[in-house]
């Protein structure tokens, strides 16, 4: 998993491929993986290679963009675990399951502190060594609550944010200061079920399956770029607890396949959705 | 699963299922399956039982009756085949897996006759020497379309009525004529994407998985009480046909999941939900 | 879910949940579910019953037992979390999962006490403040080592022993002697790939999707009753190392799920199978 | 999906994406779509190129022979229907959703002609105008019965020979003369319950789980190259009746998907298991 990833977005063109894996096999790179995606519709062109070993990458960059339309995106990311910032209100499960992956090394990323507008998952944290800052919304204006947040988050400069089960909502200031670097888990199965109490709501429709989606955070609340999705049956039987109880498990292990990929540098986002390179 | 069955629906009160089943025992028959549920909040009362061998049905329904609070609705529903009536537009997917499943007796049901607003389908329907009408809808209303529609759905008086891909909207009227006899399959995962073109919906979207809704019909469209859903998973490089034909496997197979439950009798509508005793 | 449980297994004979339930009926319990199942061709009925309320278990159990056939084995099992001793090797995701939930009481249960055949998840189950014993088999007989792990087992006297990833290979007279009291999560989707290196068994078959058995442990190596199983999708990008990851999470979830079900006593052990009413 | 499609297999050396998408270039073809695998521990490479356009095949293929190691095996395969010939014995539910697919194009091929030991099936295989021929083994070696059988293949001359619940052990011989041109849709989640009756021995076992499996046939009687699983859930109350009909709706979807990737020319077979692109 931890190699050397090569990222390119751009317009398409013939002989792209042909052309960047020329600059990849002029340095005799050990290429582990390459994936392309053409949207045609848009005309846009993805890539993303994996290599192992070690070269210039500034010249790498240089030459790869050298051979691609004047519009391209490359990014070069040597292997290294990223930083991650956690925010959270009262909710564990999702939390606990990071916090274990980051100490036993499950996922290349490190928890760098966890952030909540409630304090009762300060103890959790200091279980596992990691700073908790409680930063309390009361009394606040939400643009003053997001200030003392971006303070904290900003300091501690991480790869990447992410929300899980952050229950507060952001302003479209706050989302487009992190945009493509914040994550969300979204207690639903997007788009059904929009907004506050999504169980409540389920419950109310008599569904029979509920979900769990994982979606970069965009000033437009609950619509940006999902990552991952998936879902769990239930039935009649199920109150809107029991609903949300059954769909904790699935929000714990969607967050936790988004995170992954994003880690990995296998997502790109593309207008308002992703293309997943796994 | 030919047995006779027992459908009963009533406020609760303590010792329904006691007395209930006394009435069973008095009566020496062979209970091969017993369900129930109790919904708290609404203080109803729901139970399913399933019997071999023969006995007088009536007696049965008004002893049954004679214990049961006054406003029970008590069903004795004697083994039989249901007669099912099939409504379709153009798709043949779902239309074609029935015609088997009727002609090889996977389910209890036979198709008396389908019927299409278009005529694409009339020579699939000749294959299997199930009668085809078509009831073009070209220059009528929609309330004189539909009363042509039920001319032939009250002449063949069937059991039940599959919308299998009809893809016209009814009038609450026509819905409410046939409240709890029709049953629609839906292509996309209710409450998401209601409407038209559901999967051009969760194209633009960036939706990762897609599914399918059988529910019965009410005057509220594709409100109606939810019996089975189910999902497929999609990526990137699935445009809105590939989306739809990869969900057309899941309608089929959603509709006949739900359309088993209804004619083994597994299922009771309570207010806008089902109630599934699978 | 905190309440009293009947569950009830006997020779099956007509009258059975009339009489049970007149029991109750007699007492004016306040029932919240009945599940009843009938075993036609072992001829064996089963019925679990929960009530909320209070009233005395003993001659609730003996008024139960004096209405049925003279096999029959009645508990009534009043609300309690269970008391839970969990053995582990190396692998941390399963005991991190149920270390966290036994924290936030996510599930009616109480780590007791930890046990490993190594010592490197002593430091996980010290942040959270559980007892963990190691008991190494270096230079024992098999014999001798589980002789030394009953002592801790023994005196710990827990209802349930969850083997969490125990990678030893246990003597029928161990299994025997927790019969019913002892589960375990097989890494494998059985029985398919028994015994050792499942994923490396999956690898080499090449298979598109792997699994995860939780199943209760008997004196026949991976061929107790099962008690829930689940899958994932894989694909030919996977090497054993990588399925054994993706493996991870459903040995997760499935041995949570299951251990749900054990915790609040819907689990009947029915000759090699299990019924589960959930 | 009706595109020019490459398919390339050869010992892995570095510049070997470069050197082949070098002459697709050259051409200025409209490459639509791309994937590459390296089987790193085997030092195997793989590709699968679609193009959409014309251009002379013959001359693609050698020159991209030209640029590639000696072993390697370069197939351009046009645009075409496949000629399917089906193997039956009385079961319905696969070839029915084969014979619909077929009539209505959902699948790029189209059934030249069915093959049964029973001739229960002639009647719905009359009903869709497709040849239908009685083989009955009766009285028969099973080499007898293969050489009539292989007479009638050969003459049909099929791209593709689909086991649809074809109930007969095969000879390594009549495997080997159709190697990597005939798939099997097993009754099971293999190699979970090989052999005969898996729905009995899944009944015996009391899975939770039962599946299908579509695989490539080889000499080695449910041993051959994997391409398409799934599941379905099973409880207590499921006898091997059910579960035999539970299963038989995933071996339609099952066999219907595995379909679909070989026709689209998605599959490679590497030893004994499938790559494939999707």
């Amino acid at each position: 998993m931890m190699e050397t990833v090569i990222k390119i977005a751009c317009r398409d063109e013939k002989g792209l491929v042909h052309k960047i894996t020329g600059v990849l096999f002029a340095k005799l790179l050990n290429v582990t993986q390459t994936n392309e995606f053409v949207d045609e519709p848009k005309d846009r062109f993805f890539m993303r290679v994996s290599f192992s070993g070690s070269t210039d990458l500034k010249s790498l960059t240089q030459e790869i963009e050298a051979v691609l339309p004047s519009d391209a995106k490359v990014e070069v990311i040597p292997p290294a675990k990223k930083r991650v910032l956690v925010c959270v209100t009262k909710e564990h499960h999702c939390l606990g399951d990071l916090l274990i992956k980051s100490q036993f090394e499950d996922m290349p990323f490190s928890i760098v502190g966890v952030v909540g507008n409630h304090a009762v998952l300060a103890p959790l944290c200091a279980q596992f060594s990691i700073p908790f800052t409680h930063v309390p919304a009361e009394g606040l204006t939400r643009e003053a609550h997001e200030a003392r947040l971006r303070l904290i988050i900003d300091a501690a400069n991480p790869d990447l944010i992410v929300l899980a089960k952050y229950m507060r909502i952001l302003t479209p200031e706050f989302a487009s200061a992190y945009l493509g670097k914040m994550i969300n888990i979204h207690h639903s199965f997007l788009p059904a079920f929009v907004g506050a109490n999504p169980y409540q709501q389920a419950f109310q429709r008599g569904v029979k399956i509920i979900g769990a989606t994982a979606h970069f955070v965009t000033d437009d609340l609950d619509e940006g770029p999902i990552i991952c999705q998936d879902v769990v049956s239930v039935n009649h039987s199920y109150d809107a607890k029991q609903m949300s109880k059954a769909g904790k498990e699935v929000e714990k292990s969607v967050l936790a396949k988004a995170l992954q990929l994003v880690l990995e540098d296998r997502v790109f986002i593309h207008e308002n959705k992703t293309i997943l390179f796994d």
